[in-house]
């Protein structure tokens, strides 16, 4: 009977101690693919007296990195402590020692990814980020493999479980943005410093990882134009659901020939999309290939079990290919160099809802402004405010450039008819 | 640089030539991919002279399989020629001649799969069939590593497009069943003898696929359960999605402990179910995983493109094997005994639709017989009928096993105050 293979746990968390579990509780299918079993001989903690869930030996517990990093009998290395610069550390030196590593950690894969898996691939070993995005979701590895002879022309992903619980209950419930954090925090979805979340910052991370993965090209975290969901309101929701939208925070990768653009923001998808159905804490990637058309992959975007899954797959991977001797020959180095679209090549359409003076001619001046623009609009809506003195219009955008928007904003926000621009966002997508 | 490897193509109809298509249009991903490039040296036509899409020449075809089977030069077979018993010959040919094969043959792979993956393990060689269900959805490859580490207990697969798209239009547009059929026939969604789309049998070889991958266990065509949606009515879709409910073709596999249940028939989903808006010819898999949770994967189900890109995905991922010399090492062969789940062990929630005499007591009678044995209900829906000479009355009951659930449907049948037992659907999932 072939030994069993050595891995080395750097955290004990969550997560990790889920890892845990699944490699005890799994042996039998572990060993079927692997063809040995696996052992979790150490594990990195900073505590050796805390009390951890799961059955494990106070010998497997260290608090000196190294007798992971350097013990030669180690095959992999799975990094789940989380945090930023210990843990880049820590997976650039498995990888120079000549280990596989697994990691879970998306601040590190969007911030450092290229530097590591350059590491990596001069080391001949295998670095496998799946948990990173999206944890129960296997979609890197769809990107990577399943979508392999296509070309991915655009990627939409709800990559962020706490706000798309948030933007679920204030669309459904109809109730307002701090409201439901407060929920959402009472109930452990949503941080006490929620605004990585709720900025965008986590899933400008995640889309950073998906679109460099899919367009094959380095995209880095400030390649992502970000705005996150403090702004929207119960009343932008429920407008845009009239006129047959849903809100979403949307992770976007899209490009035209080369050029790419990579961006996170409150953004409204067709009611009939496949994506606008994903609801509370869910995730889920849609993907566009050339050859395929429209694919959607959905499930839960974190979580102790889900992540954990996703982690053993990639490990079954590792050393799989460690005992054939292939490690390393899976890496995905980006192929292409980076070309980012310019702000005027950005064509999309708008729905944007803007407080009027309701008197006569003002909607005429109101369209003719779009129009000199040629700015055509797909929808109006009007309602009347505040006893008639004002006008809510909500319109809808055909396409235009980013460019022309902005002009059309500035002179609105100078037009005498105008009292407020109150919102905008983006619309992707054709209502069918 | 690395010399081209070759492959055959068997069949070169419209998935053929989008796989030619493909290759040629992206040697350099391939070669990035692979580490070499990808050459179709033969094609197996019936008729050399026939003139078809895409640029090859006339050497490349031939009407003889053995230049295809027999070349010691061809690293790999695709075999896209349909059919059954000369697609397994050729499949087996190849397998015997250590060619690694790629099929999206659905129909050999569910009668078959278990003897021709066999055959490709004493051969050492590779048998990919990701095209064979869904074709533009990863999902066997899902299955067999993005999941490999969890234990799945349930799929439900939209994995018929043509009956999709029919029990759409009958629920958006109320319409009836055989005038969508007839415009699904005319747009080409479906064939002129609709019969293995409509009764379910595409479904079932499809499910029995999944099944057979998901719970590592060999399930036979003739372990499906199979009701096609022949008999479904514009009312019954009616009255599900007043309850809340959403008709789809669902094929099934569940487990619980050892023991699994596969079938086929039109079932109701909670209309905020994700499976609920896959609507159209679009296709997707739901999967159930003791850690994962609820993962579901959604996109095209067939299409010459679509399939073509799963084709050369497998393809890919066989010739590096082969130049890794590692083929048929990922081969998944079934690993547990079948254990079939008996008729009074599967417990389901069902919809039924009675129509009754619209007299006093009727009810009372008809909610005392399901009590009494022991079937309590969830939803009940009553409509006048016929002037009200008649009562239509839904019921949606809680889980019953399927032996109570014939014996309730029996008495009814006896009952005095029952006209007819309409129709009756099984229900899965719960309404949030």
């Amino acid at each position: 009977m072939q030994q069993a293979m050595n891995i080395g746990l750097l955290g004990f968390g969550t997560v990790g101690s889920g890892v845990l579990q699944i490699i005890q509780e799994h042996q039998d299918k572990l060993y079927h693919q692997i063809g040995c079993g696996v052992t979790v001989k150490k594990i990195l903690v900073n505590d050796l007296e805390k009390e951890r869930p799961g059955s494990y030996t106070q010998e497997q517990l260290t608090t000196d990195a190294d007798e992971i990093l350097k013990d030669p009998e180690i095959d992999a290395v799975v990094e789940v402590m989380g945090g930023m610069e210990e843990a880049r550390l820590y997976i650039r030196q498995a990888l120079e020692n000549g280990k596989n590593v697994v990691t879970a950690n998306k601040d590190v894969m969007a911030e450092y990814g290229s530097e590591l898996l350059d590491v990596a691939d001069a080391n001949s070993c295998d670095l496998y980020y799946e948990a990173s995005v999206a944890g129960g979701i296997p979609i890197l590895r769809t990107l990577v493999e399943g979508l392999a002879s296509d070309r991915i022309t655009k990627m939409m992903g709800i990559v962020n479980g706490t706000t798309n619980y948030i933007l679920t209950k204030m669309t459904k419930e109809g109730r307002l943005y701090e409201e439901v954090l407060k929920e959402a925090q009472a109930l452990g979805y949503a941080e006490a410093d929620p605004s990585s979340d709720v900025d965008g910052l986590d899933a400008a991370r995640k889309i950073s990882i998906l679109g460099t993965l899919g367009f094959s090209m380095n995209l880095d975290l400030s390649d992502v134009k970000m705005t996150g969901i403090r702004n929207v309101t119960s009343e932008d929701i429920q407008y845009a659901k009239q006129l047959g939208y849903t809100m979403k925070l949307i992770g976007l990768a899209s490009r035209d020939n080369d050029e790419v653009e990579v961006s996170v923001e409150p953004a409204l998808v067709p009611s009939d999309h496949p994506l606008a159905s994903v609801d509370d804490e869910f995730n889920a990637v849609y993907v566009y290939g050339e050859a395929v058309g429209e694919t959607m992959f959905y499930g839960p975007g974190a979580g102790k079990l889900p992540t954990a899954t996703a982690i053993v797959s990639d490990l079954v991977n590792v050393l799989k290919n460690k005992r054939l001797g292939v490690s390393g020959n899976s890496l995905v180095l980006p192929q292409f160099d980076k070309k980012l679209k310019a702000d005027e090549n950005i064509d999309t359409k708008y729905l944007m809802r803007i407080h009027a003076k309701d008197l006569p001619g003002t909607f005429a001046s109101l369209t003719a402004l779009f129009s000199q623009h040629g700015v055509s609009l797909e929808k109006i809506l009007q309602v009347p405010l505040n006893e008639g003195k004002l006008a809510e219009i909500i319109v809808v955008t055909h396409s235009v450039s980013r460019k022309t928007y902005d002009d059309v904003l500035e002179k609105l926000n100078e037009a005498d008819e105008i009292v407020e621009v109150k919102s905008s966002y983006r619309v992707e997508g054709e209502i069918k």
